[in-house]
Protein backbone atom coordinates (compact mmCIF):
# COMPACT_ATOMS: atom_id res chain seq x y z
CA UNK A 1 0.00 0.00 0.00
CA UNK A 2 1.02 3.85 -0.77
CA UNK A 3 2.36 5.16 2.34
CA UNK A 4 1.08 8.95 3.33
CA UNK A 5 4.45 10.14 2.61
CA UNK A 6 4.24 9.03 -0.88
CA UNK A 7 0.48 9.96 -1.86
CA UNK A 8 2.06 13.48 -0.08
CA UNK A 9 5.13 13.71 -2.66
CA UNK A 10 2.94 12.89 -5.66
CA UNK A 11 0.29 15.63 -5.06
CA UNK A 12 3.59 17.68 -4.55
CA UNK A 13 4.91 17.16 -7.69
CA UNK A 14 1.66 17.19 -9.30
CA UNK A 15 0.76 20.78 -8.04
CA UNK A 16 4.83 21.69 -7.57
CA UNK A 17 3.25 23.15 -4.06
CA UNK A 18 2.55 21.99 -0.82
CA UNK A 19 -0.53 23.50 -0.11
CA UNK A 20 -3.34 22.72 2.61
CA UNK A 21 -6.75 24.41 2.75
CA UNK A 22 -8.27 24.22 6.01
CA UNK A 23 -11.61 23.99 5.92
CA UNK A 24 -12.43 25.82 8.94
CA UNK A 25 -15.94 26.76 8.57
CA UNK A 26 -16.89 29.71 10.78
CA UNK A 27 -20.96 30.11 10.33
CA UNK A 28 -20.66 34.26 11.14
CA UNK A 29 -17.23 34.61 8.31
CA UNK A 30 -19.16 32.83 5.69
CA UNK A 31 -19.75 35.00 2.85
CA UNK A 32 -23.13 36.82 2.40
CA UNK A 33 -25.66 34.11 -0.06
CA UNK A 34 -25.50 31.48 1.85
CA UNK A 35 -27.68 29.72 4.55
CA UNK A 36 -26.14 29.73 7.81
CA UNK A 37 -26.90 26.23 8.27
CA UNK A 38 -25.62 22.76 7.29
CA UNK A 39 -26.32 22.68 3.94
CA UNK A 40 -25.18 26.26 3.54
CA UNK A 41 -22.07 24.56 4.94
CA UNK A 42 -21.22 22.27 2.82
CA UNK A 43 -22.02 24.00 -0.26
CA UNK A 44 -19.66 26.40 0.59
CA UNK A 45 -17.13 23.80 1.57
CA UNK A 46 -17.78 22.29 -2.03
CA UNK A 47 -17.20 25.63 -4.02
CA UNK A 48 -13.76 25.83 -2.25
CA UNK A 49 -12.91 22.03 -2.57
CA UNK A 50 -13.68 22.64 -6.22
CA UNK A 51 -12.32 26.02 -6.63
CA UNK A 52 -8.88 25.02 -5.61
CA UNK A 53 -8.40 21.15 -6.71
CA UNK A 54 -6.10 21.38 -9.21
CA UNK A 55 -3.90 23.44 -6.68
CA UNK A 56 -4.11 21.92 -3.45
CA UNK A 57 -2.67 18.42 -1.98
CA UNK A 58 -4.33 18.29 0.93
CA UNK A 59 -7.82 19.66 2.77
CA UNK A 60 -7.92 19.87 6.52
CA UNK A 61 -11.77 20.22 8.03
CA UNK A 62 -10.96 21.52 11.87
CA UNK A 63 -13.75 19.28 13.31
CA UNK A 64 -14.71 21.49 15.56
CA UNK A 65 -16.64 23.27 13.14
CA UNK A 66 -18.59 20.34 12.48
CA UNK A 67 -19.02 19.33 15.47
CA UNK A 68 -20.46 22.46 16.99
CA UNK A 69 -23.22 21.38 14.44
CA UNK A 70 -24.72 19.22 16.16
CA UNK A 71 -25.84 15.41 15.24
CA UNK A 72 -25.44 16.68 11.22
CA UNK A 73 -22.22 17.42 12.28
CA UNK A 74 -20.20 14.23 11.16
CA UNK A 75 -22.44 13.24 8.62
CA UNK A 76 -21.72 16.83 6.57
CA UNK A 77 -17.77 15.54 7.25
CA UNK A 78 -19.16 12.09 5.61
CA UNK A 79 -20.12 13.95 2.39
CA UNK A 80 -17.41 16.50 2.44
CA UNK A 81 -14.91 13.94 2.90
CA UNK A 82 -16.84 12.06 -0.95
CA UNK A 83 -16.52 15.72 -2.31
CA UNK A 84 -12.15 15.59 -1.84
CA UNK A 85 -10.86 13.95 -5.35
CA UNK A 86 -8.87 11.05 -5.20
CA UNK A 87 -5.66 13.06 -5.36
CA UNK A 88 -5.59 14.98 -2.77
CA UNK A 89 -5.65 13.82 0.67
CA UNK A 90 -7.55 14.27 3.82
CA UNK A 91 -6.38 15.50 6.91
CA UNK A 92 -8.80 15.30 9.91
CA UNK A 93 -7.83 18.17 12.26
CA UNK A 94 -9.43 16.53 15.32
CA UNK A 95 -6.09 17.20 17.97
CA UNK A 96 -7.81 13.75 19.81
CA UNK A 97 -5.85 11.91 22.72
CA UNK A 98 -7.15 9.55 24.75
CA UNK A 99 -6.11 5.72 26.38
CA UNK A 100 -6.30 2.60 25.39
CA UNK A 101 -9.81 1.74 24.09
CA UNK A 102 -11.40 4.49 24.35
CA UNK A 103 -8.08 5.95 21.71
CA UNK A 104 -8.85 2.98 19.52
CA UNK A 105 -12.41 4.40 18.86
CA UNK A 106 -11.39 7.35 17.98
CA UNK A 107 -8.92 6.13 15.41
CA UNK A 108 -12.12 3.81 13.96
CA UNK A 109 -14.04 7.42 14.24
CA UNK A 110 -11.14 9.24 12.06
CA UNK A 111 -9.71 6.25 10.02
CA UNK A 112 -11.99 3.59 9.47
CA UNK A 113 -15.55 5.67 9.33
CA UNK A 114 -14.51 8.80 7.48
CA UNK A 115 -11.46 7.32 5.68
CA UNK A 116 -8.72 10.27 6.42
CA UNK A 117 -5.28 10.41 5.29
CA UNK A 118 -4.52 12.09 8.37
CA UNK A 119 -5.71 12.89 11.69
CA UNK A 120 -3.95 15.37 14.27
CA UNK A 121 -3.61 14.23 17.81
CA UNK A 122 -2.23 15.39 21.48
CA UNK A 123 0.49 13.98 23.05
CA UNK A 124 -0.12 14.95 26.59
CA UNK A 125 -1.25 11.18 27.31
CA UNK A 126 1.94 9.66 25.87
CA UNK A 127 2.33 6.46 23.69
CA UNK A 128 -1.25 4.99 24.57
CA UNK A 129 -2.96 7.54 23.40
CA UNK A 130 -1.63 7.35 19.78
CA UNK A 131 -0.52 3.61 19.41
CA UNK A 132 -4.31 2.45 17.71
CA UNK A 133 -3.90 5.40 15.05
CA UNK A 134 -0.96 3.57 13.70
CA UNK A 135 -2.43 0.28 12.66
CA UNK A 136 -3.84 2.00 9.81
CA UNK A 137 -1.76 1.93 6.95
CA UNK A 138 -1.43 4.55 4.51
CA UNK A 139 -2.36 7.26 6.73
CA UNK A 140 -0.20 9.92 8.83
CA UNK A 141 -0.83 11.02 12.71
CA UNK A 142 0.41 14.41 13.12
CA UNK A 143 1.08 15.04 16.71
CA UNK A 144 1.09 18.32 18.47
CA UNK A 145 4.36 20.02 18.78
CA UNK A 146 4.82 23.42 18.70
CA UNK A 147 1.88 25.04 17.68
CA UNK A 148 0.74 28.45 16.11
CA UNK A 149 -0.67 29.97 18.82
CA UNK A 150 0.44 32.82 21.26
CA UNK A 151 -0.15 30.52 24.73
CA UNK A 152 1.65 27.35 22.93
CA UNK A 153 4.81 28.71 25.44
CA UNK A 154 2.83 27.79 28.45
CA UNK A 155 3.70 24.56 28.25
CA UNK A 156 5.62 23.46 24.79
CA UNK A 157 8.87 25.76 25.61
CA UNK A 158 9.37 24.76 28.88
CA UNK A 159 12.82 23.34 29.16
CA UNK A 160 13.25 20.18 30.92
CA UNK A 161 15.85 19.26 33.22
CA UNK A 162 17.59 17.64 30.58
CA UNK A 163 18.17 20.60 28.96
CA UNK A 164 15.51 19.91 25.82
CA UNK A 165 12.33 22.01 25.57
CA UNK A 166 9.30 19.95 25.52
CA UNK A 167 8.34 20.47 22.27
CA UNK A 168 11.83 18.82 21.00
CA UNK A 169 11.56 16.45 23.56
CA UNK A 170 7.61 15.43 22.32
CA UNK A 171 9.33 15.55 18.85
CA UNK A 172 12.19 12.89 19.53
CA UNK A 173 9.57 10.28 21.51
CA UNK A 174 6.62 10.79 18.90
CA UNK A 175 9.38 10.25 15.99
CA UNK A 176 10.09 6.86 17.97
CA UNK A 177 6.80 5.99 18.45
CA UNK A 178 6.51 5.26 14.61
CA UNK A 179 8.96 3.46 13.99
CA UNK A 180 7.96 -0.53 12.42
CA UNK A 181 4.52 0.59 12.39
CA UNK A 182 2.04 0.59 9.95
CA UNK A 183 0.90 4.36 9.79
CA UNK A 184 3.25 6.97 9.86
CA UNK A 185 3.65 9.56 12.38
CA UNK A 186 4.28 13.47 11.45
CA UNK A 187 4.11 16.17 13.31
CA UNK A 188 2.67 19.82 13.71
CA UNK A 189 5.01 22.57 13.86
CA UNK A 190 3.35 25.96 13.41
CA UNK A 191 4.97 28.94 10.92
CA UNK A 192 4.80 31.46 13.44
CA UNK A 193 7.80 29.63 14.91
CA UNK A 194 9.77 29.44 11.95
CA UNK A 195 13.25 29.63 14.00
CA UNK A 196 12.30 26.27 15.90
CA UNK A 197 11.49 24.86 12.70
CA UNK A 198 15.55 24.14 11.59
CA UNK A 199 15.90 22.69 14.75
CA UNK A 200 13.22 20.44 14.69
CA UNK A 201 13.76 19.17 11.04
CA UNK A 202 17.42 18.12 12.47
CA UNK A 203 15.95 15.92 15.47
CA UNK A 204 13.22 14.74 12.55
CA UNK A 205 14.35 14.96 9.45
CA UNK A 206 12.67 12.19 7.53
CA UNK A 207 8.94 13.04 9.32
CA UNK A 208 5.93 15.00 7.70
CA UNK A 209 5.74 18.32 9.28
CA UNK A 210 2.03 19.73 8.84
CA UNK A 211 2.56 23.65 9.27
CA UNK A 212 -0.42 25.93 10.17
CA UNK A 213 -0.18 29.90 10.97
CA UNK A 214 1.03 31.06 7.05
CA UNK A 215 -1.02 34.13 6.20
CA UNK A 216 -3.65 35.02 8.68
CA UNK A 217 -1.10 34.24 12.03
CA UNK A 218 1.70 35.89 10.14
CA UNK A 219 3.87 33.07 9.57
CA UNK A 220 6.54 33.56 7.38
CA UNK A 221 5.95 31.28 4.25
CA UNK A 222 9.50 30.88 2.53
CA UNK A 223 11.36 30.19 5.69
CA UNK A 224 9.39 27.50 6.48
CA UNK A 225 10.16 26.10 2.62
CA UNK A 226 13.63 26.98 3.27
CA UNK A 227 14.07 25.32 6.43
CA UNK A 228 10.90 22.85 6.79
CA UNK A 229 11.37 20.48 4.08
CA UNK A 230 12.64 16.85 5.13
CA UNK A 231 15.42 15.06 3.44
CA UNK A 232 13.66 14.28 0.01
CA UNK A 233 12.98 17.82 -0.40
CA UNK A 234 9.05 17.09 0.05
CA UNK A 235 7.42 16.24 3.78
CA UNK A 236 5.73 19.82 4.29
CA UNK A 237 2.43 20.33 4.17
CA UNK A 238 1.45 24.36 4.64
CA UNK A 239 -1.93 24.77 5.48
CA UNK A 240 -3.81 27.73 5.00
CA UNK A 241 -7.11 28.45 6.17
CA UNK A 242 -8.95 32.54 6.21
CA UNK A 243 -6.51 33.61 3.53
CA UNK A 244 -8.02 31.63 1.45
CA UNK A 245 -12.08 30.89 2.79
CA UNK A 246 -12.47 34.46 3.33
CA UNK A 247 -11.11 35.70 0.37
CA UNK A 248 -14.14 37.69 -0.97
CA UNK A 249 -17.22 38.17 1.19
CA UNK A 250 -19.97 38.05 -2.29
CA UNK A 251 -20.64 35.59 -4.27
CA UNK A 252 -17.62 35.46 -6.21
CA UNK A 253 -15.97 33.98 -2.29
CA UNK A 254 -14.66 30.59 -4.99
CA UNK A 255 -12.65 32.76 -7.56
CA UNK A 256 -11.93 34.65 -5.08
CA UNK A 257 -9.88 31.92 -2.63
CA UNK A 258 -8.70 30.18 -6.08
CA UNK A 259 -7.04 33.42 -6.74
CA UNK A 260 -5.46 33.50 -3.35
CA UNK A 261 -4.46 29.64 -3.61
CA UNK A 262 -2.58 30.72 -7.03
CA UNK A 263 -0.56 33.35 -5.58
CA UNK A 264 0.40 30.77 -2.35
CA UNK A 265 1.08 27.72 -5.06
CA UNK A 266 3.25 30.65 -7.25
CA UNK A 267 5.43 31.81 -3.94
CA UNK A 268 5.67 27.43 -3.17
CA UNK A 269 6.85 26.65 -6.78
CA UNK A 270 10.52 27.81 -6.44
CA UNK A 271 11.17 24.90 -3.81
CA UNK A 272 9.49 22.14 -5.65
CA UNK B 1 -26.50 31.32 39.41
CA UNK B 2 -25.07 28.09 41.12
CA UNK B 3 -21.38 26.81 40.40
CA UNK B 4 -20.50 23.93 39.57
CA UNK B 5 -18.89 23.00 43.15
CA UNK B 6 -22.02 23.95 44.56
CA UNK B 7 -24.06 21.42 42.53
CA UNK B 8 -21.35 18.45 43.40
CA UNK B 9 -21.12 19.87 46.61
CA UNK B 10 -25.33 19.09 46.86
CA UNK B 11 -25.32 15.86 44.98
CA UNK B 12 -22.39 14.81 47.31
CA UNK B 13 -24.74 15.31 50.82
CA UNK B 14 -27.64 14.03 48.49
CA UNK B 15 -25.58 9.98 47.83
CA UNK B 16 -22.99 10.80 50.99
CA UNK B 17 -20.57 9.94 48.45
CA UNK B 18 -18.92 11.11 45.03
CA UNK B 19 -19.44 8.74 42.47
CA UNK B 20 -19.55 9.36 39.02
CA UNK B 21 -20.24 7.17 36.31
CA UNK B 22 -18.07 6.60 33.83
CA UNK B 23 -20.14 5.61 30.42
CA UNK B 24 -17.27 4.58 28.03
CA UNK B 25 -19.59 2.06 25.82
CA UNK B 26 -17.65 -0.23 23.79
CA UNK B 27 -19.85 -2.72 21.44
CA UNK B 28 -17.67 -5.28 21.93
CA UNK B 29 -18.21 -5.39 25.68
CA UNK B 30 -22.00 -4.84 26.33
CA UNK B 31 -24.01 -7.10 27.56
CA UNK B 32 -25.98 -10.01 25.99
CA UNK B 33 -29.45 -9.31 24.25
CA UNK B 34 -28.47 -5.82 23.53
CA UNK B 35 -28.38 -4.77 19.99
CA UNK B 36 -25.02 -3.79 18.66
CA UNK B 37 -26.21 -0.42 17.60
CA UNK B 38 -26.86 3.09 18.66
CA UNK B 39 -30.78 2.00 19.99
CA UNK B 40 -28.76 -1.00 22.07
CA UNK B 41 -25.81 1.67 23.30
CA UNK B 42 -29.05 4.14 24.00
CA UNK B 43 -31.00 1.42 25.83
CA UNK B 44 -27.92 0.23 27.86
CA UNK B 45 -27.04 4.03 29.26
CA UNK B 46 -29.96 4.48 30.24
CA UNK B 47 -30.71 1.33 32.16
CA UNK B 48 -27.01 2.11 34.02
CA UNK B 49 -28.15 5.69 34.94
CA UNK B 50 -32.31 4.27 36.15
CA UNK B 51 -30.61 1.57 37.87
CA UNK B 52 -27.65 4.04 39.47
CA UNK B 53 -29.51 7.23 39.73
CA UNK B 54 -30.03 7.99 43.57
CA UNK B 55 -25.98 6.63 44.12
CA UNK B 56 -24.03 8.63 41.64
CA UNK B 57 -23.52 12.15 41.94
CA UNK B 58 -22.22 12.71 37.93
CA UNK B 59 -22.63 10.53 34.03
CA UNK B 60 -19.48 10.74 32.33
CA UNK B 61 -19.77 9.52 28.55
CA UNK B 62 -16.76 9.52 26.56
CA UNK B 63 -17.20 11.06 23.47
CA UNK B 64 -14.86 8.80 21.72
CA UNK B 65 -17.55 5.65 21.61
CA UNK B 66 -20.13 8.16 20.59
CA UNK B 67 -18.35 9.83 17.42
CA UNK B 68 -17.45 6.36 16.66
CA UNK B 69 -20.95 5.29 15.72
CA UNK B 70 -20.90 8.31 12.80
CA UNK B 71 -23.18 10.81 12.23
CA UNK B 72 -26.11 9.31 14.77
CA UNK B 73 -23.49 9.34 17.67
CA UNK B 74 -24.28 12.77 18.69
CA UNK B 75 -27.74 12.40 19.08
CA UNK B 76 -27.43 9.50 21.00
CA UNK B 77 -25.72 11.58 23.60
CA UNK B 78 -28.46 13.97 23.08
CA UNK B 79 -30.90 12.21 24.24
CA UNK B 80 -28.65 10.19 27.14
CA UNK B 81 -28.00 13.77 27.59
CA UNK B 82 -31.84 13.90 28.43
CA UNK B 83 -31.60 11.08 30.72
CA UNK B 84 -29.50 12.09 33.17
CA UNK B 85 -31.73 13.40 36.17
CA UNK B 86 -31.18 17.12 37.11
CA UNK B 87 -29.75 16.40 40.05
CA UNK B 88 -26.80 14.40 38.92
CA UNK B 89 -24.01 16.21 36.57
CA UNK B 90 -23.17 15.55 33.22
CA UNK B 91 -19.35 15.31 32.52
CA UNK B 92 -18.49 15.53 28.76
CA UNK B 93 -14.73 13.52 28.52
CA UNK B 94 -13.93 15.27 25.24
CA UNK B 95 -10.12 15.89 25.73
CA UNK B 96 -10.50 18.78 23.38
CA UNK B 97 -7.94 21.59 23.02
CA UNK B 98 -7.64 23.75 20.00
CA UNK B 99 -7.08 27.06 19.36
CA UNK B 100 -9.35 30.50 19.93
CA UNK B 101 -12.42 30.21 17.37
CA UNK B 102 -11.93 26.96 16.96
CA UNK B 103 -12.08 25.95 20.89
CA UNK B 104 -15.09 28.40 20.96
CA UNK B 105 -16.83 25.95 18.68
CA UNK B 106 -16.21 23.43 20.69
CA UNK B 107 -17.24 24.90 23.85
CA UNK B 108 -20.09 25.54 22.18
CA UNK B 109 -20.63 22.13 20.99
CA UNK B 110 -20.43 21.01 24.52
CA UNK B 111 -21.55 23.81 26.48
CA UNK B 112 -23.86 25.41 24.35
CA UNK B 113 -25.58 22.12 22.40
CA UNK B 114 -25.44 19.75 24.65
CA UNK B 115 -25.43 21.64 28.17
CA UNK B 116 -22.84 19.75 29.83
CA UNK B 117 -22.03 21.03 33.32
CA UNK B 118 -18.34 19.70 32.76
CA UNK B 119 -16.06 18.48 29.61
CA UNK B 120 -12.68 17.64 30.18
CA UNK B 121 -10.19 19.71 27.91
CA UNK B 122 -6.24 19.00 27.28
CA UNK B 123 -3.83 21.68 28.35
CA UNK B 124 -1.07 21.12 25.66
CA UNK B 125 -2.16 24.16 23.52
CA UNK B 126 -1.99 26.63 26.71
CA UNK B 127 -4.13 29.20 27.92
CA UNK B 128 -5.86 29.96 24.46
CA UNK B 129 -7.57 26.85 24.45
CA UNK B 130 -9.21 26.84 27.80
CA UNK B 131 -10.43 30.13 28.06
CA UNK B 132 -13.41 29.49 25.41
CA UNK B 133 -14.85 27.44 28.03
CA UNK B 134 -14.63 29.56 30.96
CA UNK B 135 -17.24 31.91 29.52
CA UNK B 136 -20.24 29.52 30.71
CA UNK B 137 -21.58 30.37 34.22
CA UNK B 138 -21.72 26.97 35.98
CA UNK B 139 -19.48 24.67 33.99
CA UNK B 140 -16.46 23.18 35.30
CA UNK B 141 -13.54 22.66 32.72
CA UNK B 142 -11.16 19.21 33.59
CA UNK B 143 -7.71 19.77 32.43
CA UNK B 144 -5.91 16.84 32.01
CA UNK B 145 -3.15 17.27 34.63
CA UNK B 146 -2.15 13.36 35.58
CA UNK B 147 -3.72 11.02 33.99
CA UNK B 148 -4.14 7.09 34.90
CA UNK B 149 -2.64 5.45 31.81
CA UNK B 150 0.98 3.96 32.08
CA UNK B 151 2.65 6.30 29.24
CA UNK B 152 1.07 9.81 31.51
CA UNK B 153 5.23 9.10 32.20
CA UNK B 154 5.89 10.38 28.82
CA UNK B 155 5.50 13.59 29.00
CA UNK B 156 3.55 14.39 32.59
CA UNK B 157 6.13 13.09 34.85
CA UNK B 158 8.89 15.17 32.93
CA UNK B 159 10.79 17.79 35.44
CA UNK B 160 11.57 20.71 34.18
CA UNK B 161 14.37 23.16 34.81
CA UNK B 162 12.73 24.75 37.91
CA UNK B 163 12.64 21.63 39.67
CA UNK B 164 8.55 21.13 38.96
CA UNK B 165 7.10 18.00 37.32
CA UNK B 166 5.43 19.27 34.27
CA UNK B 167 1.96 17.98 35.93
CA UNK B 168 2.84 20.21 38.70
CA UNK B 169 3.55 23.03 36.48
CA UNK B 170 0.11 22.24 34.55
CA UNK B 171 -2.13 22.09 37.57
CA UNK B 172 -0.70 25.70 39.05
CA UNK B 173 -1.22 27.20 35.59
CA UNK B 174 -4.47 25.98 35.02
CA UNK B 175 -5.49 26.83 38.39
CA UNK B 176 -4.55 30.67 37.72
CA UNK B 177 -6.55 30.33 34.23
CA UNK B 178 -9.80 30.12 36.16
CA UNK B 179 -9.53 33.14 38.44
CA UNK B 180 -12.31 35.71 37.82
CA UNK B 181 -14.22 33.61 35.29
CA UNK B 182 -17.66 32.54 34.73
CA UNK B 183 -17.01 28.79 34.67
CA UNK B 184 -14.71 26.88 36.83
CA UNK B 185 -11.38 24.96 36.01
CA UNK B 186 -10.93 21.79 37.57
CA UNK B 187 -8.53 19.32 37.45
CA UNK B 188 -8.16 15.31 36.19
CA UNK B 189 -5.89 13.36 38.22
CA UNK B 190 -5.58 9.55 37.60
CA UNK B 191 -6.18 7.44 40.81
CA UNK B 192 -3.11 4.98 40.13
CA UNK B 193 -0.65 7.81 41.51
CA UNK B 194 -2.21 8.07 44.40
CA UNK B 195 1.04 9.39 45.95
CA UNK B 196 0.95 12.22 44.20
CA UNK B 197 -2.72 13.66 45.03
CA UNK B 198 -1.90 14.82 48.41
CA UNK B 199 1.09 17.50 46.64
CA UNK B 200 -1.92 18.03 44.36
CA UNK B 201 -3.97 19.38 47.16
CA UNK B 202 -1.66 21.86 48.39
CA UNK B 203 -1.23 23.12 44.80
CA UNK B 204 -4.71 23.37 44.42
CA UNK B 205 -6.47 23.30 47.77
CA UNK B 206 -10.09 24.78 46.22
CA UNK B 207 -10.08 23.19 43.18
CA UNK B 208 -12.34 20.30 41.87
CA UNK B 209 -10.46 17.14 41.04
CA UNK B 210 -11.92 14.38 38.63
CA UNK B 211 -10.21 11.04 39.42
CA UNK B 212 -10.08 8.57 36.89
CA UNK B 213 -8.94 5.03 37.68
CA UNK B 214 -10.24 3.67 40.75
CA UNK B 215 -11.19 -0.07 39.72
CA UNK B 216 -10.21 -2.06 36.43
CA UNK B 217 -7.17 0.55 36.35
CA UNK B 218 -6.55 -0.32 40.10
CA UNK B 219 -6.07 3.00 41.65
CA UNK B 220 -7.12 2.97 45.26
CA UNK B 221 -10.21 4.50 46.49
CA UNK B 222 -9.18 4.94 50.44
CA UNK B 223 -6.16 6.89 49.84
CA UNK B 224 -7.81 9.37 46.76
CA UNK B 225 -10.74 10.03 49.36
CA UNK B 226 -8.31 10.82 52.24
CA UNK B 227 -5.59 12.90 50.04
CA UNK B 228 -7.86 14.34 47.85
CA UNK B 229 -11.23 15.39 49.11
CA UNK B 230 -11.05 19.96 48.97
CA UNK B 231 -10.40 22.01 52.31
CA UNK B 232 -14.48 21.79 52.35
CA UNK B 233 -14.35 18.52 52.81
CA UNK B 234 -15.73 17.55 49.47
CA UNK B 235 -14.14 18.94 45.37
CA UNK B 236 -13.66 14.94 44.21
CA UNK B 237 -15.78 13.50 42.12
CA UNK B 238 -14.36 9.52 41.37
CA UNK B 239 -15.31 8.15 38.22
CA UNK B 240 -15.66 4.33 37.68
CA UNK B 241 -16.42 2.55 34.59
CA UNK B 242 -15.94 -0.61 33.60
CA UNK B 243 -16.50 -2.47 36.98
CA UNK B 244 -20.08 -0.84 37.22
CA UNK B 245 -21.05 -1.29 33.48
CA UNK B 246 -20.19 -4.75 32.93
CA UNK B 247 -20.75 -6.11 36.36
CA UNK B 248 -22.82 -8.74 34.09
CA UNK B 249 -22.65 -9.95 30.81
CA UNK B 250 -26.64 -11.54 31.02
CA UNK B 251 -29.73 -9.59 31.31
CA UNK B 252 -29.07 -8.47 35.13
CA UNK B 253 -26.50 -6.18 33.97
CA UNK B 254 -28.46 -3.18 35.75
CA UNK B 255 -29.55 -5.07 38.99
CA UNK B 256 -25.46 -6.18 38.48
CA UNK B 257 -24.16 -2.51 37.98
CA UNK B 258 -26.51 -1.02 40.93
CA UNK B 259 -24.77 -3.54 43.77
CA UNK B 260 -20.84 -2.49 42.15
CA UNK B 261 -22.44 1.19 42.79
CA UNK B 262 -23.79 0.36 46.15
CA UNK B 263 -21.15 -1.02 46.87
CA UNK B 264 -18.75 1.81 46.01
CA UNK B 265 -20.67 4.44 48.14
CA UNK B 266 -20.62 2.63 50.61
CA UNK B 267 -16.94 2.16 50.63
CA UNK B 268 -17.56 5.96 50.45
CA UNK B 269 -19.59 7.04 52.83
CA UNK B 270 -17.36 7.31 56.00
CA UNK B 271 -15.52 10.13 54.66
CA UNK B 272 -18.64 12.36 53.58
Amino acid sequence: MTTFSEKLKSACQRTQACLCVGLDVDLAKMPKGLSRDTEGILQFCRSIVEATRDLAVAYKPNLAFFESLGPRGFEVLELLRQSVPYDCLFVADAKRGDIGNTSQAYARAFYGLLKSDAVTLSPYMGKDSIEPFLDYPGTCSFILCLTSNPSSADFQLQTLQSGERLYERVAKTAVSWGQGKKGEIGLVVGATQAQFVKDLRVIAPETVFLVPGVGTQGGDLQSVLKEGRSKDGFGVLINVSRQILYASNENDYADAAREQAQKLVKEMKAYF
